[in-house]
C-alpha cells in the first residue's frame, strides 16, 4: 500500500463520528466519504456532520453501492452493529472487493464463538478477494482479552487468568448509561439481561478469545448478569436514577477448562462506581498482578483502538483476523 | 512447519539451561542437542547437564559445526552473549541455513541502535536464507518496551511514556547480584557503570524500541547510572554487602523528542529494594496508569519469553525481527 490510507467511514453514530474525527487528524489517513442508513445524514457531507472544514465535500451516502464509482478506499472503518450476522451482510461485498475493514462489531472480536460457519464464509471471501477484516475495540478487543493474553507472554505456566473491570458509568456517554439499565426497575432489567437484550456485549467473545489464544479447550461457560441497584438518588449529565432503581450492571463469565475454573471475567459498570480500575491476575509461574488505576477510558480508547489498528492491518496476510493475530498494538 | 519444533540450545549457562528445561517440557518442542564453548560441557549430554532423563543421548558440542550432520533443527534458542556483534558472528551461518533463532542477546532487541550496518547484514542474510531471528527477554524485550508500546494501542494521542522498574535483587540469581556491583566500592563501581562495563544491559535498546514503534525521532538521549549504597549490612543467599558498599544500581535513560522529554526509563535494581514493581504511565488521551505489583519476575520470565516467542516466530516472513513485529505475545 502507499503510505496514505484512503478511508471510508461506515456508520456515523457517536462512535463512528468520533472515529472519523480522529482518523481525519492522522497524517497517514485521507477520508474519502461516509455511509449511514439514517436518511437525515445521507446526502449531507462529512464536513457538516463533524464540524471539520477539511471534510467538506466528502459525501455521505446510505449504502455502499451509493458511493461514487470514483471512490476507491483502501480501508473501511465499520461502526454499525454489534451482531456479526448483521455485520457480515454489510462486509461480504467489501471482502470480494479486497478491502481492509476495521470493525467495532463486538461479536466480530471472536466471531467463531456464535457463528463459526459465517466466520468461515467471511474468512474465505477475504482470502479469495485479498481482503483483511478484524473486529476490535477497547472491550471487547483489548482490556479483557488482548492485554491479558499479552501478559501471559512472560509465563512459564498458566493455571488461571482472572480479569476484572470496574467502570464508573457516570463518566460515559449517554447511550452507555442507558444500555446498562439506568432508571429501570431491577426485576424487569434482570429479565432483559438474562435474555441478552441489555448489558455489555462481548464478554463471552473476550473469554473465548483468551481461551483460544492459550490453546485452552473450554468445557463449560457460566455467565451471570445482575442489575446494580442504586442505594441513593443519582443524577448524571444525561439522566436521573432514584434509589431502588437500576444504576448499572454486574456481569460475569467463567470458563471451565480441564475440570477447573481457569478463566474469569468480571465486569461492573454502574453510575458512581468507586475506584474504577482494570485488573488482571495471571495465576502461574511467575504470578503476574496488574492494576490499571482509573481503568482504560472506554469511549476515547475504543475510537483510538479502531484507528490505530487500521495502520497495522495491512501487515498480515488476507483473511478474517483476530486482534491476537496482528503485531503488537501501538499508537499510530 | 510441522507442529513439532526441533530445537537446539546454543549456550548452556544458567539462563540457557533453564530455557532448555522449560522447552523440554513443551509438547510442541523436541530437543535435539546443545552447544557450549565450555570444554567442561562439550562431550557430555543434555540429560547429564540438566538432570532430565528424557534428554539423555542428546549431544553437547562446542560449536555449531560440531553438531552431527543428521541434526537438523527448526529453531535455535540462543543464550550466549549480550553483544550483537558477538551474537552476529555466531548467527550469520545459521541465517544462511534458513533457521529460526530466538536470542537472549540484549543488544539484539534493537540492534539497529548500536550496529545498524551489521543489523542490515544479518537481516539480508535471513531474508536470503529464509531465516527468522529475534532478540527478546523480559527486560529488554517486554516490561520496559513491548508492554508500554502495547498499552499505547488504546491512545488517541501520546505526549510521553514513563516506565519504572524496581527489582529486589536479593530475590535474583547470583550472577545478577554480582552484575549490579554488590560489595564493590561505590566510586570504583560508578566508573565501571559510566564505562558501560557493569549494570543492566539493554536500557537504551528498550528506549530505542519504544521510540521506533511510536514513530518518534529521538534527538538526544541522556543516560545516567549510579550505584545504590547499602545503608546497613546485607546478607543474601549468595553474598554479603557491608554498609557503605554498593548494593545495586539506579539506571535511567531519557529521550528528547521534538524538544521535550517524551520517554523516560528508570530502573532500580538493588538488594532489599522495598515494594518491587513495574509501572508504566502513558501521558496522553486517555491517560493510562499501569502498576504491576511485585513486578514481573526476571529470571523465570526471561526463560518463558524465549520459549513462548519460539512458537510465534514462524508466523512472520523471514528477516531479523523486532518483538513488536510479531503477533501479540502469549503463553505457548
Amino acid at each position: 500500500m502507499s503510505d496514505l490510507l484512503r478511508v471510508v467511514q461506515y456508520g456515523l453514530g457517536p462512535i463512528g463520528l468520533e472515529a472519523l474525527k480522529l482518523a481525519a487528524a492522522k497524517p497517514w489517513i485521507e477520508i474519502l466519504g461516509g455511509i449511514d442508513i439514517d436518511p437525515a445524514k445521507a446526502g449531507r457531507d462529512l464536513g457538516e456532520l463533524t464540524g471539520l472544514p477539511q471534510l467538506r465535500g466528502r459525501p455521505v451516502v446510505r449504502t455502499w453501492e451509493d458511493l461514487p464509482a470514483t471512490t476507491a478506499p483502501d480501508l473501511v472503518l465499520h461502526t454499525t452493529v454489534s451482531s456479526f450476522p448483521a455485520a457480515c451482510a454489510q462486509l461480504l461485498p467489501l471482502a470480494r472487493r479486497g478491502l481492509q475493514v476495521v470493525s467495532s462489531c463486538e461479536e466480530m472480536v471472536f466471531p467463531q464463538l456464535r457463528h463459526p460457519e459465517l466466520a468461515a464464509e467471511l474468512d474465505a471471501a477475504c482470502r479469495a478477494g485479498g481482503a483483511r477484516m478484524i473486529g476490535t475495540g477497547v472491550n471487547p478487543g483489548f482490556v479483557m482479552d488482548l492485554l491479558p493474553v499479552c501478559l501471559t507472554g512472560v509465563s512459564r505456566s498458566v493455571r488461571a487468568v482472572h480479569i476484572q473491570r470496574v467502570v464508573d458509568a457516570a463518566t460515559r456517554r449517554e447511550p452507555l448509561q442507558r444500555k446498562i439499565g439506568s432508571g429501570q426497575a431491577p426485576a424487569a432489567f434482570r429479565q432483559l439481561l438474562a435474555a441478552g437484550r441489555a448489558g455489555h456485549a462481548g464478554l463471552r467473545e473476550s473469554l473465548a478469545l483468551v481461551a483460544h489464544s492459550l490453546g485452552w479447550q473450554v468445557e463449560a461457560v457460566v455467565e451471570t448478569g445482575e442489575p446494580v441497584v442504586a442505594t441513593r438518588d443519582i443524577r448524571t449529565q444525561f439522566l436521573t436514577v432514584a434509589a431502588g432503581e437500576t444504576c448499572g450492571i454486574h456481569q460475569r463469565a467463567e470458563a471451565q477448562v480441564a475440570g477447573r475454573t481457569c478463566l474469569t471475567l468480571d465486569l461492573q459498570m454502574y453510575l458512581g462506581a468507586p475506584e474504577p480500575h482494570d485488573a488482571i491476575q495471571i495465576a502461574g509461574e511467575p504470578p503476574v498482578d496488574v492494576l490499571i488505576r482509573g481503568g482504560v477510558a472506554g469511549d476515547q480508547a475504543t475510537v483510538a483502538v479502531l484507528v490505530n489498528t487500521a495502520r497495522r492491518l495491512a501487515t498480515v496476510p488476507p483473511g478474517l483476523k483476530l486482534v491476537t493475530d496482528l503485531p503488537v498494538p501501538r499508537w499510530a
